[in-house]
């Protein structure tokens, strides 16, 4: 069940098959997943995402892809996403995260779910030390 | 502004105190932050949330400790909660994150909160690809 | 599934009759979805809610009735439902939404999602200039 | 800092002073919390918001008073609404919430937020045992 | 569909079977619900989780049981966990939560949304009087 | 109080002067509000955030420039971004909306997030109807 139709036959849309067919060689891979079959109902949209996505994943940069995908977990859980949770939870793995650490994940973002509610129910003012304005 | 009153001297409170001795021995750090002082306004639930803290965060596991501080963060700000970015932020600096890594942490958290928002309102149906039950 | 079991046959409740019947009525159509078969497990919960959102978004008022199925939709993607997501979809389908407007709704709900990370991750300090309380 | 003016003589208006005066008589007070100054700008929204709250925390119903604002708090903070968090933990104090009550109410909507992360990153499938809906 | 692989005999597990234990002790039932299931693809995490959901939810405490579970169904509604959404409302059930009381309980949780909405988006500074830090 | 120390005197950077000018043309006007003065401590996240705004927000698509301001509202009330809802609906009063616009947006965010709340809580099923799959 989706609020739109994807398109039957995607990439016969020009624009559409550029950005598969970029998919496909970023990832080294002939899947396309549901996500980008989806997006494909607006081709602007697909390559705005796209690129997005491409750009902060999929280039090298100060952080470690598997703790990118780690910090995409994180996100997509806390707003209640289960497609980013499913696929982000495949690309870790693909990216070689083991079972320990997706435990230790897992004991994270739980915990700091927790000690949000408690910050925000207190309403406990922030300390002078963290600033970091001046 | 708070929604109680923390205590005016809590290490009066032999349990509090012990809290926050081990809070500053596992932290090499004679700073208590309000959090903690807050918190001392219930005895047992000061000891709860340190000990879930202590052993998430505090104790070598799988994850290095400052992408923990980073998954926190990620947490945190999906959430909505203040002090606990400005915490965990000030806690992930003192781990050594870098302006750079800083920056890649929200183009991450940030790109992950855009493509939930795609996802859940195209109701992406789950790849078959990405289920490990079976 | 489901968390309560919805009335077997709902309108031989006579409270519950007289809102289907209102429902149908003024969307001038026979088709009663689930939320208000679900929620004729009490008929005063029904009652109450029926008129809120038909005061709300079948009485005719400051903004465009598809404005106002848009903006639905923006708050229930954000909060994760799916079912609203669904609906709200629908509703905004029949009211005349074209597919140029519903990606360009998407684009901007899921920017705001993106730029609201920023904001809150960075604690900016609210602009003296967009104060209106004096 | 607000995103509207509030009126500067709220109950000029013969609309707003209705719902003042039924505020304050319902509550047996004369303190007029910025809620209800705020909504002031529009009669509209004031009346409609002050009535739904009536109906539901001032009417007598199947839940206790005292626990009806202990959920009020436990939705605010999850939603991360400060002023809300302030404005039902003082209504709860007033109803006679004690320290431990509030202690225990901090514990129980921390683990929930915890345990609803896990169930989420997990995405564990619902027992048929807990479906109401036949 | 799920993120993890359950283990197929979680009790060969001599940490499991005893967390199992202790759950059929503590709720006098054969039923582990899936959850544990889940949790059990790491002993630590299910060990851990367990003894907070039983020091919080099965100990007797200020609050009593059944508010406990309507508070936690409050936080897992508003979080959008749909799973703790049914195994919290079966619990409620279980413990004696009417329809009434039902009913009631989404009068409050659906009201303090609709409220939460109305501050956050007026940013309506928080009245002195709310404040107890001092 | 801030996570970040914003640049000093940003438009020594090249790139963050280029981007600051650009938002005074697009926008005529010489005001630049603090998001940008603390984005500018990442000149590439600042350069990625600004051209996504621009293209969204600035740039003539099928919604109408109010309408996209008043959908960015809806999200950030949502998200508790109490920077952005003051951002966006100054930008939305600078648009032009009206009192009357901006009280009926109230109503129907804060009636969007009330039924979310009943949907979740009863876990309705999608109706068949909404399905635009097939």
């Amino acid at each position: 069940m989706s609020t739109i139709t994807p398109p039957a036959n995607p990439e016969a849309d020009p624009r559409v098959k550029a950005v598969f067919d970029d998919i496909r060689a970023t990832r080294k891979s002939d899947f396309i997943n549901n996500m980008w079959l989806w997006l494909a109902f607006d081709p602007d949209l697909l390559e705005q995402t796209w690129r997005d996505v491409k750009t902060v994943m999929a280039t090298p940069s100060a952080l470690d892809p598997l703790v990118k995908e780690m910090l995409y977990i994180a996100v997509s859980v806390s707003n209640g996403c289960g497609y980013c949770a499913h696929s982000h939870t495949a690309a870790a793995r693909a990216k070689g995260m083991t079972d320990a650490e997706h435990a230790d994940l897992l004991r994270v973002i739980s915990l700091a779910a927790r000690t949000n509610q408690l910050a925000t129910a207190l309403q406990v003012p922030v300390d002078a030390a963290f600033d970091r304005t001046s």
